[in-house]
């Protein structure tokens, strides 16, 4: 039994991390930090949760004093503030799980270019880990700073990650054009969130400057043989729904791949992997088919008239996109079978 | 270690049952019936659902071959089946959990008035037992036939049973205004549930005729002294969302009740009970909060204008108001601990 | 053609009621006044709106200027305001609708009692007339200041006019169980009206508090013989829909009332009215059919068993419960056809 | 005043028409057909109408019969029908404006290609014009026989035809990635589009296959120089709305172009057009800004990083994508003004 603390609690990967951890064998949540709601109890804040992680009283939003008394620390908080707090001491004290987007990034020149916001210092860098465990499972286990991916990196990445690894795409002219519910945006208020602005309507967003994009070229970058980089076009759209994340992606196909090569690929990438659910090519995936669940679903179309394959990802942007995922994240470095507490069924309709 | 079939697998409230079923710790799914997709993968008509429970093989929805290898098994079929169906033979094999109406009502006269069908046997009716559970606890642990409530009932039963037990509301002229998610009109193909018809609308229907109505009043019949009648105005409203129950139930106060002999009714009810969540009377139930747990939640208000108690409950209909209501019901008459495989805690935003 | 004022129209109700006067034959838009947009265009702000009306500049809500200018103006305003700031000198210049409050209630006392405001001067409130065409159109072609009423309340006394005006049902016991759509709270920022907080969720809010609560009480005593006082219990619901008003109505028939009573009383008040659509028994309102729409649908069943009447009305809450009703009393002051700029015909799906 | 016939009156499309008709000022709406519902009044099938268009009777969908009293008919029918009952005689006694698919395409190899259906005779084909009002207006006026384009290929015409006529992009490579709101499927029966299963939740369909890629193809190819094929890659997906097309059109700018002669392309395409409204850069479309409006919105946003254009074009699946459409084409045909019966501002919230 190991305790954890979670600092940014009440946001909506916040408690869906409380939820998650309360149902986990060998965790008990200790510390609840909330900036606005300190002194009152969880419950009262989202009466969704019942006893006994309902009755949580929530403290101050204090970093040293959860990493003095957690063996783990989940942040759940906005872009700057882990960077500028984390030091060498506290990474001692804690294993750290960081939601945000602080030490994600590997040059510290990119971070600064697309958060205008000064980088994590190198040092604290070069000890993180990019936490997709399908990818990294290794190096998350003996790292102690665990910098959790995106929700729209998360689908986009394992997407295309295989194809690239094999080669079987062209790396150039890659377009992710990406879909998600409302929860995305977090719990802040704002006008663009009110139920009769988002309801019965789409929009696109952050066209060309969302910062989910260096991330994705990280990682696919990290795929290529030598490491070269990939720049992809990403596209985020909101969706009136509170869940789940939809990306299409699109890439050419190299010559001579054909759909026995691509399904290899994804085997050989995938095939044992509990949260990857590769659909048959007759049902894509849906965002319903994943709520809930820690899967990130795949499916893929060869347009041959084209020339292109059409990728399309599926998850939930609060459990593999978020809480979820920084749970699996929990399980590998803490030594725990990696689903415990997770489930890869999700539930419909719901 | 126990076995369990479920017949109708598919229904919603079936594949939540299989969801449940498939986490509980002391149950195996082994029948898994369902009459339309026999021979295919659960998951290939719910690809919400991953391995295993998501590979159980369909079969044809045979209730005698079921209790012949199952502890347990459920039924969630349309009215009318179980009743022309279950006999004492297949009650000695295995217990029965009927998700249907077919054992709710003890009269059989009421049940063929308002289902225009013929009535079950008086001989199999005399031992089906009435599943819910804050209400029938120990009928419900020797009982090998169990007419799981339907969701509507739930939440009025639960809202209204302590104040007329105790004599603190007249038993005339209570009216329970009803608002359901469209999952509650199960997964029927029809033009009323179709999206464009059921989005961004609110309609009532069954006004006046609705079959949980004498469910209703003979339950809060047996709360009063004496088991005297109680009549009740009962009105559903189909609700843009999937899931969720809420009841607005309308009473007059007696002469002399006041709030401290309403919160001490619902204490003494309600007060050791895991799935009962008594709101603060700053806080009425919203469906939001019980989505994904086995929770009923109440709140009451009383206004002093007009004499009356407003008492709100709310539920999800597809848990606490159906698959998780029969977990509950199989807990109990299997021996195991009640909140076995079964949340308090809800799923936000979902 | 007429010159018209609307202040405070960046609002749900005020944009809906600028859409409208921009397509009136005989009305011309000339005053635009936005307290926080000033000295922007109005599509700036709502871009759904094209030329003409989206080119209007938006100046300042000040009414005393409007006036000045306009033959008429509607107020869309917080309550409070319009009481302190109209005046005889105003009522001369121009002829006042106002969508607020502050002129609905005849007795000061009440409208201190439930919005803990000074109520309007006396004199003032002489001068006005309660805006629900229906049934005060004489006096409503006389006045130079109309009360506007609010939308639950349109819905309900529409719903119950005709059987207290004709003694048909006792006038104790009246419960008014009513469902909303989010548009009903307006477009301040709020938690509450958040999408993830509102979506797929349906609660009861302001119970035995709600403002609209004494107006219904209002107008439904004046149609009781002499006058005499109504109480009602009315319980609003937060629907996960945009637009929209449902209004479930309880009430005990006296004696010997039975069907043809019933109807031959709405025959009688509303035969020739264009904007209330009687439904047949079979098929109750439902709010998707008057979107867009200025009517006001009504349907109703008699229960024989309990001897209630449910009568179920629906409404656009912004258009028949708002804007369309503003322009509907504008079309009888200004001696318009009253159906001038007016459908009632709804837009479907929608 | 001239006479219209509507056949297939009842769906989504052909209520929206009803609607329209209606309320113009020069057509009255004489024949409305409906195969299923022959012998009912419209407003019992849909009881959002009001009379008089309400009150119409439904006859049996007979195009002869039509065409014999009507000057002008609108068919609304599954593919393959118009194409087996059309005849130059028809033609003869009225203009025929087809809002299903089998006169869109000029080569009836590509039709019979992605229909696998016969494609209409040539001779007829011979007389049909493309009805997108905005680029093919002269020829309209001229013809008997309208093919009103699809809801999705209007939106990606009009979004992407000025930067190929202008040469402002490579016609390489172009992708569309589109979403739409449910009642683009139509008022038919499924599973895909039950509220429960359609709800919060998003999925790509028809990947590679949609039908209304060649029309989209044909259209583009006829914007360039010479007429040289184009070929896209579209994507659709079903969004949990009601109505609203979003397309995100992704291409590669040409060496040079830059976001004045972006600017210019359009500003000459559509500067004078009532129903294109282009998005300043700052705020592109969202589908709530067009419903029920006949305006397709535009913007568009430079990617100086890929050197791709990303332009997002909105529209109402059943204005400007079906009914609306259709009015505009009937209102060049029969010389009325263009924007008769139509309004280039929408409704919100709704």
């Amino acid at each position: 039994m190991f305790s954890v603390g979670i600092i940014g609690i009440t946001g909506y990967a916040g408690v869906q991390l409380a939820h998650m951890v309360a149902r986990h064998h060998h965790a008990r949540l200790t510390y609840a930090g909330s900036h606005s709601h300190a002194g009152r109890k969880l419950k009262d804040i989202h009466p969704h949760l019942a006893s006994p992680e309902g009755d949580i009283l929530l403290q101050d939003d204090d970093i040293q004093t959860a990493a003095a008394s957690c063996d783990v620390i989940f942040l759940a908080l906005p872009a700057g503030i882990a960077a500028g707090t984390l030091n060498e001491d506290i990474l001692k004290k804690t294993v750290v799980i960081d939601l945000g987007a602080d030490f994600r990034l590997r040059d510290r020149a990119v971070y600064e270019a697309w958060y205008k916001k000064l980088a994590a210092p190198s040092a604290l860098l070069e000890k993180a880990v990019y936490g997709l465990v399908e990818l990294h499972r290794d190096e998350i286990r003996n790292s102690r700073l665990i910098a959790n991916p995106g929700c729209y990196t998360t689908c986009s990445i394992l997407s295309l990650h295989p194809l690239l690894k094999q080669g079987l795409i062209e790396p150039e002219g890659i377009i992710i054009d990406a879909k998600s519910g409302v929860s995305g945006a977090g719990r802040e208020l704002s006008i663009d969130t009110q139920f009769c602005e988002a309801n019965e309507s789409v929009k696109a967003y952050g066209v060309a400057v969302h910062r989910h994009t260096p991330e994705i070229e990280q990682e696919l970058g990290f795929a290529r043989q030598g490491g070269q980089p990939v720049i992809v076009q990403f596209t985020p759209h909101l969706i009136p729904m509170d869940r789940g994340i939809l990306t299409t992606c699109y890439a050419s196909l190299k010559a001579g791949v054909n759909a026995s090569s691509v399904a290899a690929a994804y085997e050989d990438a995938y095939g044992k992997e509990k949260f990857i659910g590769m659909r048959p090519s007759s049902s894509l995936p849906q965002t319903r088919w994943v709520k809930g669940s820690n899967r990130c679903d795949i499916g893929w179309v060869i347009d041959e008239r084209t020339g292109r394959i059409i990728v399309v990802g599926a998850l939930d942007n609060l459990v593999k996109g978020a809480a979820g995922q920084a749970l699996q994240n929990m399980n590998v470095v803490m030594g725990c079978d990696e689903d415990t507490g997770l489930s890869a069924s999700g539930i419909f309709p719901i």
